[in-house]
């Protein structure tokens, strides 16, 4: 098994793109990834894409081939290209792939991107298209939409631990904070915890601003052998640890519905192939599709003991400067989650702050970060270490 | 890179299966296959699952997950689960992933899989769900649907080689001849060349019984490192080749419409990969969405020359005891298409012939075999070739 870097990446704007296409947002990602890397496409072989759901919102499956046609690497060069799902962890899953086909030997030069556009949505609204990620026959049937299921998650979290609407509020006042510094952001305003607690109700304790948007964007990722990596970089980042697991699609299945299980053995694995703990790691970009889920995500993590997250943030930990920086791009509340590229993005800014590129928002010697992707309520999680050394 | 094996294989019953939900078929075939392996679920490190359209089909999405849960993989184990889609090849994509996966040393023990359920949709009808594996924007939204663009694939063959609608015919005519002696076949009837012709025209020059049906079912396959396949099985089958490629999306956009490149380059991908040629197989399931494909495949294949492909069938080359039998199991014309399924079930064909267990459609001492798998009209390609010697 080889070890794997990242030579390039690039992440495209995030935001509402009604002027723009699926096809011209992922392209820009892949292009920009590999004049970061200063590759060509004919060195490229293989792409593995994460998208959630383009045949829902934009009437469009066989994503693969699509962008590997529109990036000039279909006829001639015939490159391999694969879409993988998971829905919100399409990309994080997307760039496990790319890792394991070069580990394998199998490739050498691989593109792992991700990629969705949720504001052309047409037969289908984009809540009823996200339900998909859930259990439609016993959640989505029966009318529960994802700031529902995370309402529930918040709700119990709250009776268990005392958390309260005020520490989910912080962790969107510190991401919008983030987001301002970083130029790709969706929102890059800050806010302050009275103007989330007083915003409008989606589905309580949630208000409109515990919650992340509906977002069009793309990622995009150069992966090389690691012993390869320094022919095209100054700047090799690491791979040190994938983890994968799966936990019951439907939320009331849970053993305990506060802990995404699937977040803690991914997390378990990554660890493990790192050969390091939670208490290493110097930056982590989590998902937080819902202020409370970020709060379920440190301690999933074990950078807090389960149920202390909420004083954790409240206390500034998870700042800038803080113990252990999370979410510095701006998370998916102020970056935006265009669902299938948000994996992608998270191991993109980890990119970022390793090679101390981060500008504003630089976590001062970052040496080895985390980047965790969630799909649905926690059926699917991605963790992957990230380090400026091999 | 480790070389991989096939040690367990199941198909399920494929048809209009109007009585059984999408995750009941999908069950059915992968506790199959793992008793087929004799492993029970906690030996499996990964899954793979090939699925189209999920979200179009059945509005549910996430089908890594919802497949580990309802398979008792979720939770508790927590079993990584990945969806793969390349629209109708995404079962043969699901195939090559799960390989890399064990050639990596991430995974010993891997279960690969395809579903459909076609019978079901709601939304959308299924003609229009399919055409997501098309461009939609250039070919899609203009009218084009799937039997149009084959018929221009099969007009244009005609006036380019002098293909007669006599030898389509002879294809599905094989096809349902082979079909009658596979219980999982849909259609299990012979039809005459004249009963073909006089079907009711679908797209000119190609008549109903040129056309593989709508269908559901699902297939599995369980994966392990060659090395300790006898550990499992007495009769390991190996994989001597896995190729992937690429082409355009949109039909006008190809070189040649009457060839597929993406068929050309996957097959000789792995024909380098398992050091062999088109002579030496013995035995080969093609991807006969409609009858002209399978002569495009055949010619894309090596197994006769371009052009010479409806003249080859004619001739019997293709029927079991013929030159190269192709689709034994009745290919997509008689087993029926359920379109993420068709990729796992050509390779589980396969694995029953060099098994000897093929039963009346068994080709005598088929050694080696090879299993073609094409995503829209020709966007993606898989070539995979197994053989019962390592």
């Amino acid at each position: 098994m080889r070890d794997v870097a990242i030579i390039g990446s690039y992440t495209t704007k995030f935001g509402e793109m009604w002027e723009r296409s699926f096809r011209d947002i992922v392209v820009e990602a892949g292009v920009g990834a590999l004049e970061d890397a200063g590759v060509g496409g004919e060195s490229i072989d293989s792409m593995f894409v994460g998208n959630m759901s383009g045949g829902q919102f934009v009437e469009q499956e066989h994503i693969g081939a699509l962008i590997a046609d529109y990036s000039g690497l279909a006829a001639g060069l015939h490159v391999p290209s694969t879409r993988v799902e998971a829905a919100c962890a399409s990309g994080g899953l997307a760039f496990r792939q790319g890792i394991q086909s070069v580990a394998s030997g199998y490739n050498d030069i691989v593109v792992a991107a991700g990629v969705e556009k949720m504001t052309d949505v047409s037969s289908v609204g984009a809540s009823s298209a996200l339900a998909a990620a859930a259990d439609r026959e016993w959640e989505g049937m029966m009318g529960a939409t994802f700031p529902g299921l995370y309402a529930m998650i918040a709700r119990m979290h709250m009776q268990q631990y005392g958390t309260t609407s005020e520490q989910l509020a912080q962790v969107a006042v510190k991401n919008h904070k983030n987001g301002t510094n970083n130029p790709i952001a969706q929102y890059r305003n800050n806010i302050t915890v009275d103007k989330v607690l007083n915003s409008i109700m989606v589905a309580d304790p949630l208000h409109i601003f515990d919650c992340s948007p509906i977002t069009d964007g793309a990622a995009a990722l150069v992966l090389a052998p690691a012993e390869e990596a320094h022919k095209y970089t100054d700047t090799p980042i690491y791979v040190k640890g994938s983890g994968q697991a799966s936990d019951t699609i439907a939320l009331h299945d849970r053993r305990d519905i506060t802990t995404l299980d699937a977040s803690v053995y991914a997390a378990k694995r990554a660890y493990e192939m790192a050969g390091i703990g939670p208490d290493d790691i110097d930056v982590a970009e989590v998902h937080d599709c819902f202020t409370i889920a970020e709060i379920c995500a440190i301690e999933d993590l074990g950078f807090v003991k389960k149920g202390q997250g909420g004083r954790f943030v409240e206390d500034g930990n998870t700042a800038i400067g803080g113990k252990i920086p999370v979410n510095t791009s701006g998370g998916l509340k102020a970056c935006g989650h265009p669902v299938g590229a948000t994996g992608i993005k998270q191991a993109a800014e980890i990119v970022n702050q390793l090679r101390g590129e981060a500008g504003k928002r630089q976590v001062e010697g970052a040496k080895i970060g985390l980047a965790h992707n969630v799909g649905g309520s926690g059926a699917t999680a991605l963790v992957h270490i990230l380090g400026r050394e091999r």
